[in-house]
């Protein structure tokens, strides 16, 4: 029950409609009897510094998450951020710290990673494509290049989005290997997709489903259902599948120990969810 | 349960902590099945101005209650006020319209009459003295100019407030007795407590207790707790009493209707209602 002393947590993102932390986070709370509650706050991109910047000024609020088209762009406006956000060129998470200041930290890359390794992938070694690379694909390679992948192929519609990524990368891997410029799944150990693709009814596939491997395992970080049309044509192959929410869950427990809520587990998480798959 | 499609309604205030709308809005939305909420958002005077206007660029708000120190500030702020809120002075609700401009209303002073009136007391023709002319004690004074009191008695610590205020009635009432300088609540058929004094623990009353008759109603804005000391001290002496949130229950429906959220009765918001008194 939200009342004067509740503690905000905003979730910046555009558009708003699909993000699905507030269910998680929420009903957590509630059960753990704390007094937060994240809020989701939309905010078109040519708004964002401004009304991110006086959010902070609200005298009840602690921090917000960040989704898509902000992550990148918080990035610059931290007063702080970790070497996560460095390598990731990507922040989706903000502390106010009591000095006022704004730490930014990055989450969406270790949880997508946890997932990927429960489910008994072993990453060290391995190949992986990660089409998208904007903040989350960015994100997901700087985990899987952290977890140990032998080569990384990076693909996104704006090219120099991803040669920016590879630079990045090759900076603080030299003995990874990074390609660029192809979006063929063919011969990997794991794609991925971060592109927004399987948002929309009638999206194309991010990947030539044909020349997908049934060894290949595919992760999803679109959430607005569990199956994409990616996810289902990749069962049908027989390849192992992450859902999108799997990442979420992964990364909420790291969320809620940077915002000091103390943690939980992903199956915890789970078991109190009001979403709908 | 809050999700991204949910409608944001904020509630600008300063300290924020002893807000009760939250609790009285948000099970009533749980309840009719409207996907909105009331977040507080706690703003200190200096950052408002930025800050509010920032608020309103979120895309899933439509609106916002304000309360005190904010309600005198909002008043030029807005691009177009009601009536209500040029003669009070004071604004306590923010409509964001389709056209991105804000509408600014102004509720305290209807509620708070609507309350007295349904308590038995015919306002017009009486004499009343409002202690506390800052927003809501200068719109419970319009409202009551506005229900025909003959007489209307002003107090403010700050003796300009009690003036521009006086000054604004009898431009708008011609025939009104408006009086300013005196707190002495001896021969008045209704006073009214609305400073901040017993919001605090140890604060003085806001009126000489010995001077009050038993025949004066005495109304109270305060709401940190049902009887306050004021109310204790009247009840004692047989005054007919209205507690704070009697105030708060009659004007929400105003509100609910003004953010386009339909309407409710005062008995069913208190059926719903999830505070402590």
């Amino acid at each position: 029950m939200i009342n004067g002393k509740t503690t905000l947590i905003g979730h910046f993102g555009h558009p708003i409609e699909p993000v699905k932390a507030p269910m998680i986070y929420n009903p957590w709370f509630d059960k753990q009897g704390i007094n937060a509650v994240v809020v989701p706050t939309g905010v078109k991109p040519e708004d964002y510094e401004a009304v991110m910047r006086s959010f902070f000024k609200f005298t009840n609020v602690r921090g917000a998450l960040v989704t898509m088209p902000h992550k990148v762009t918080t990035v610059d406006l931290m007063d702080e951020v970790t070497p996560a956000v460095r390598i990731s060129g990507a922040c989706n998470a903000i502390l106010l710290r009591p000095d006022g200041t704004l730490l930014g930290d990055q989450f969406d890359g270790s949880g997508f990673v946890r997932g990927i390794e429960r489910k008994g992938l072993k990453l060290a070694g391995t190949r992986a494509l990660v089409s998208g690379n904007g903040g989350v694909g960015s994100a997901i390679a700087a985990s899987l290049a952290a977890a140990g992948v032998a080569e990384l192929a990076l693909y996104d519609g704006i090219d120099a989005a991803s040669q920016a990524l590879a630079g990045r990368l090759r900076e603080h891997y030299p003995k990874l290997m990074v390609k660029t410029g192809s979006v063929d799944p063919a011969g990997y150990d794991l794609i991925v997709n971060a592109t927004p693709l399987g948002m929309k009814e009638g999206d194309p596939l991010p990947f030539d489903i044909s020349r997908i491997e049934p060894r290949t395992f595919v992760g999803e970080v679109v959430m607005k259902q569990a199956i994409t049309p990616l996810l289902a044509a990749a069962q049908a192959k027989g390849c192992r599948i992450q859902v999108g929410t799997d990442m979420l869950f992964e990364m909420i427990p790291a969320y809620l120990e940077f915002f000091g809520f103390g943690t939980a587990t992903p199956d915890e998480l789970r078991a109190v969810a009001q979403i709908s798959y």
